[in-house]
């Protein structure tokens, strides 16, 4: 029997591959597809069957052309949508997978048309529930998307799919999620990597409330959404570019990078630290591990982009840009930063600055780049809260004559916003070392 | 928050690594445990405690070692026995892991001191439970190990472990289990990858017992047990020779090969095809896949062994071997069969014979090598059934002067027995082609 | 400084990267490029230029794909051609490479146009000689391509350019060759991974000639020649069709591959031993390590292809197919031979016959396929010689009215031609174990 | 046949294999042996031989436990030493490979009883020499070894080696030196990676002199020789420690590593841009391409290490300090810089200063860590210059009352050399962004 969870980092993205004889099936698939072949090809089966719990809003969907690649049919959920792939799922459809039986669910709330799957064992018993965006662990899908007056209605949809189908499959059902802790598609997903309806029942905040009316009021808000979602949501439905294999970006020496940055952005992928030490005028903080996190609050979809990497190897941040949908990548530097330096071309950048320092030195403008609520729950004095996230759009709202010193919990996300503001002209850009953390390990003082 | 199953292949041995912040805890570690260290260190945790659920009867133990290399504490069960490492559990032991606390819990019946663990979430709601070799997917612990005299009591401890202290933590508790499907130390355990409290009560045919004494009937039972176990409980008693990294066979070039064979056991780790097709002379065919599951039964403890690869890489068999004690490597073939076969050193086929050919020449005394269960369900007509594992203590009943044909499923256990008769001195071995698998499909008679 | 041979094994042909500084330029670079983007990548070099030293008949040429994912320019060899892509290089045309220059000389004799490339060391010194198919180790290049009748004036060409251009750079020059040993494009390329022109003056026995009449006397000869040839040709003139990134084959389980078989030719790339036990009836046996240097005598060009391999990766095996143009590539046994085995479906072995039972039952036709001078050096009593590449073309000598014994040195060869008897009818095939390697070691007969 | 330079980088040490038929010898091993017994396993030969050219001064020899490891027998060369392993080759002795024949040479002059090796053709054409510390590419060996008093005898025991015996070999002939570009055991070996006599004879310009006394004039000069040559001088006669398999070291988590710290010094191996941007105080800045060249002359033999590396995987630095005689390696930091920040735990900055900057900012003391060539042929106005070679033992040329600002070519050397004065106390040091390189891009002045 084979069942795995595929995870796409950064975008805590989860997909499935469910198998049993000779047979298997694919749950909500990613764009570069390659993993669900090879695992079914390790085990002699063929992927008969491709099916979505409904219309994706954060990556692109692989559908299509892993249907192409394999022959396998796509199953779409969200009929009400004018999809130009694959068929719709009913409501109750089955699929038979060697002994066991997987059974569509209609759970409509995060989408009108939204989808599980329950996979039964022989004699009907269920064992998994595969929730997509409906059910998370320790929180549940959003309902904002189709704007905050029908959220409430749909909330209420999202109550009725959770109590009245999910819910009664029983405790000791295993729950599948969409997503997992860190994505954007839930405010606040639990980091627990293996849950059970039962401990979702009994856990999971928003399903302890006293009755529907409570969960509307509760679930009911207006969420941050990156500014790619929408151009996920059209290709979603019409069925994405194919990829074929990854694109392979031009290799490009520093001579030639610095004529293809006249049309495009450059993304620096290393670390924090190596950014602050010397980095391409211009150049964007979003270091690998948090690029899939980051990119879609900080670049514009079908932008060009040019790589930096710590490495020679620009597949990884590929993968992770391909499968937001940012396929217009232009090419990466050759030999890397130490060949930049060597070809003597400019450098930029951004100072860390020790807690003492900018304590003796009260003439920054402090900027705290993190979630509003974590900056109500203590925060540097005299610092502004503008979330990272949306700090693109409330530029204006940084002082162009004062110099700035960015702050997160540690740093990657002060750093990419300091690379942001340096790049929209701030000439004097710092982050604080360490982060709040170490300002407060200093016994630096913390206003609450 | 860190959660990893790691799996011993062949063995379907289950060890687990649990972290969060900066501790993480290791639950029946294997012998070779790089992989619990990389993990830990990919996290920036470190290992505080191991915790074993009993005295391991079928793989060498890794947590003295491992408690070496890191600095952690050794926990083992089964406090009445001479541990010569470590310290015992107590029942109701607890250890803080992040915001995560696990606690043991007393649960005799595969051995008398088993301790299962169970990890709470913040606010003591149980979320996983490690259940050892008490609870497996579809399947309960074997209860023979202290004689058939002992068995119905410690039937009688494990439904009390099971009924009375693991199921009433209810339906929705992931179960952790110390083995999965395929190991010797279940006789069915469920290919079902992941399961919950709830699933197995509902599923598992062990537990769907009207009561105690009837689970003490059914369950009392004599199960096969491979030589080696008592090797490794010694061991595992008294802690295992440190390993280290593994240790890596000397590549022997053929005619360096042939004089080593003469105080040790070549294992032929190719696939059954290429051992059919050639080999060296008295060579036991135990294919790399089933090195671990086979090994147990066709070689004593504390043999000498000689390897052969279809690559260069003799590794993946020596980490299979030393898990399970083989840790006399004496060398491997380099070059491979390619090599042996240029040097113009002998070699011996063991013909696969067509099931239509096998038909119409019914001299042979045919073996079926599968379990007796099977035999019984259906059969070649004439022959005699001799489970694989028991071959090396029965093979007086093999006649020694008529051809022989081994047959089972399809093909791996029959020639690894096949390969065993040659080497006991059969002159005439084939293996039937395809197995009962083929010769149902060509339509040939099946007896039951 | 970056100098890097890369070797496409089985055809032993060689390309090179020659870069310093930032620029970077490659030899006769094959079809599946990545590796010189790679090399310059890592080193932060461009790819300014390709050079050819000639147009290639063994392996689809790479250039022009290169050149469009690199911007480098292409410059072929042989002007007197209708190219469809890239310039002409003219005789003496130069390249800065950093420090380094690198001048081009027309060496004609295995083509008209073919050019040789010397790298100078900074004050004029020559280095390096890229010499193409001219000048080998211990061999040089074929000249009867263009017919028998024109083989003698090549010769002389040839002649010409090695004696009268090459040899006068100085015995301390690098010989760096278009092929290694095992090429089918010299007829006996010596063994010797590195070389120079004084060595080649000294020990090439093409070289140790009284003059230009004998050199062409021995060297205007025909040699076999692989019908994809013809194929490479055309397309190494006119551009062949872009890669891209390897094609990867569809994985189908037994049944769809069963299905697939119907327009496909399989090709089983496991080893000789493993095909011998059991294999899919109508295989071919192209083990993978001979699949480069054997499919052009096996396979005509644009057949479409089915793999079978013994890991669950056709990508080696593909890797090698398209570079010698066999683009049509249908897909590969998901599960491998034991899914095959476990679905019941049809096998045939090819068996190994021990020398003793061949030796004692003179009834077989013995097929000898090696080279008609190792035939003739020493043999099998009552053996025919036709060597395995003519062997598609010779089958109505092989009668059909008894049984085969194949055997060459110690097994692919006879493996793969028994594997091609047995495709185009004959029932009973066999080969010698251990071939007239393991004969000879046990004392059997061979004539002279 | 079988041929291999194995280089560990860095140290720019090579060396090599060389088999046919069934044996293999091994010249000037380095200690991580496990690359020559693989290269031998896949190609089915044995070691039977290792050869050593002289007794090295720059790594750890390998022959010891690659012998005790294979059965081999070790020869070295240096018979005037008292060795404590192997048997001392004699000038003239052969060694059989295959068709080949291997043949020492004595060739004096590096040190006493350097050996050098030929290896011959059938035929006795000789091929390819393995000249040690002899011939490099553009460079002879060093003879400062014994003493300046004994340079001149020494030197003139090179000419004659060089010119009575190796050069006679003839042009022809494949040099295969023990060291290349980049390594410390010559003073300016060229960027030549493949090279032969008659090349080296009419391009290397130590061999350009007119005459045995001009050659010794040349010559006879004492270069620069890092603190552990002594060691390894030590280690390479008595026998190295054995290290199995390479030592893995402890992660300790951030708070477990600060207690390390305490005993232990701490190497960066991130790239200088990471270690100018935040980094561990008293940290030295080794990055890992560098570590090899720079360890020798800023850290101790015997002194304790701590790794911080990029990655998760401390291995490659513990393969290059293992080779270096560094066996103390206590420990990596689990999590990286990042889990160190996440703990809020202390954090310095190497601030990287702009060339506008420093050059409008007249107060630091500039301090050129290069070559002292280098700084001759151009500098900074102002600057001083120590290599930075020098600088642990030249430390108290550097004022401890004025900021610092170092510079080389474009980095590492300088990062490191900072690294230094601020680990022995210097509160302010930078580091010139880009080096001289960016400096003289700028237009800023430079003087000769």
């Amino acid at each position: 029997m084979l069942f795995e969870r595929i995870e796409s980092k950064g975008l805590a993205q989860y997909s499935y591959i469910i198998g049993d004889r000779s047979v298997a099936v694919v749950i909500d698939p990613r764009r570069d597809s390659d993993v669900y072949i090879e695992l079914a090809l390790a085990q002699g089966m063929q992927i008969t069957d491709i099916v979505e719990t409904h219309r994706h809003e954060d990556f692109v969907v692989g559908s299509p052309e892993l249907a192409a690649r394999t022959g396998a049919r796509a199953w779409h959920a969200d009929a009400q949508l004018p999809y130009k792939y694959g068929q719709a799922v009913a409501d109750g459809q089955v699929w038979e997978i060697g002994w066991f039986t997987l059974r569509a669910i209609h759970t409509p709330g995060h989408t009108e048309g939204s989808m599980s799957y329950v996979l039964y064992e022989p004699g009907d018993a269920p064992w998994l529930s595969f929730t997509g965006d409906v059910l998370f662990t320790g929180e549940v899908g959003r309902v904002d998307f189709l704007g905050m007056d029908r959220a409430p209605a749909m909330a209420g949809h999202l109550y009725d799919s959770i109590f009245g189908k999910l819910l009664p499959l029983g405790d000791g059902v295993v729950v599948c999620p969409g997503h997992g802790y860190g994505s954007a598609c839930g405010s606040t997903i639990a980091d627990r990597p293996l849950s059970t309806l039962g401990l979702e029942r009994a856990l999971n905040p928003r399903l302890q409330v006293s009755g529907r009316e409570a969960f509307i009021a509760e679930v009911a808000r207006k969420l941050p959404k990156p500014q790619y979602f929408e151009k996920m949501e059209t290709w979603n439905l019409q069925g994405p570019p194919d990829l074929g294999t990854l694109p392979a970006p031009k290799s490009l020496p520093p001579t030639m990078f610095v004529d293809a940055m006249r049309e495009a952005v450059v993304i620096d992928t290393r670390d924090m630290f190596s950014f602050a030490g010397g980095h391409i005028p211009d150049a964007l903080s979003l270091s690998l591990d948090n690029l899939p996190s980051y990119i879609g609050w900080y670049v514009p979809p079908d932008t060009p982009l040019l790589l930096v990497m710590d490495d020679n190897d620009p597949m990884p941040a590929v993968r992770y840009l391909v499968r937001q949908g940012y396929d217009d990548i232009v090419g990466c530097l050759a030999g890397g930063m130490f060949a930049w330096s060597m070809a003597g071309l400019p450098l930029a950048t951004t100072p860390l600055v020790r807690p003492a320092d900018l304590s003796s030195h009260p003439h920054s403008w402090i900027l705290d780049v993190r979630n509003p609520e974590d900056f109500v729950a203590g925060a540097l004095p005299g610092a502004v809260n503008i979330s990272h996230k949306y700090l693109a759009e409330r530029l204006d709202e940084v002082p162009s004559d004062r110099p700035i010193c960015t702050y997160c919990a540690a740093g990657p996300r002060s750093m990419a916003a300091a690379s942001a503001l340096q790049r929209a002209g701030h000439a004097s850009v710092s982050v604080l070392l360490g982060g709040i953390n170490r300002w407060a390990a200093e016994g630096l003082p913390v206003k609450n």
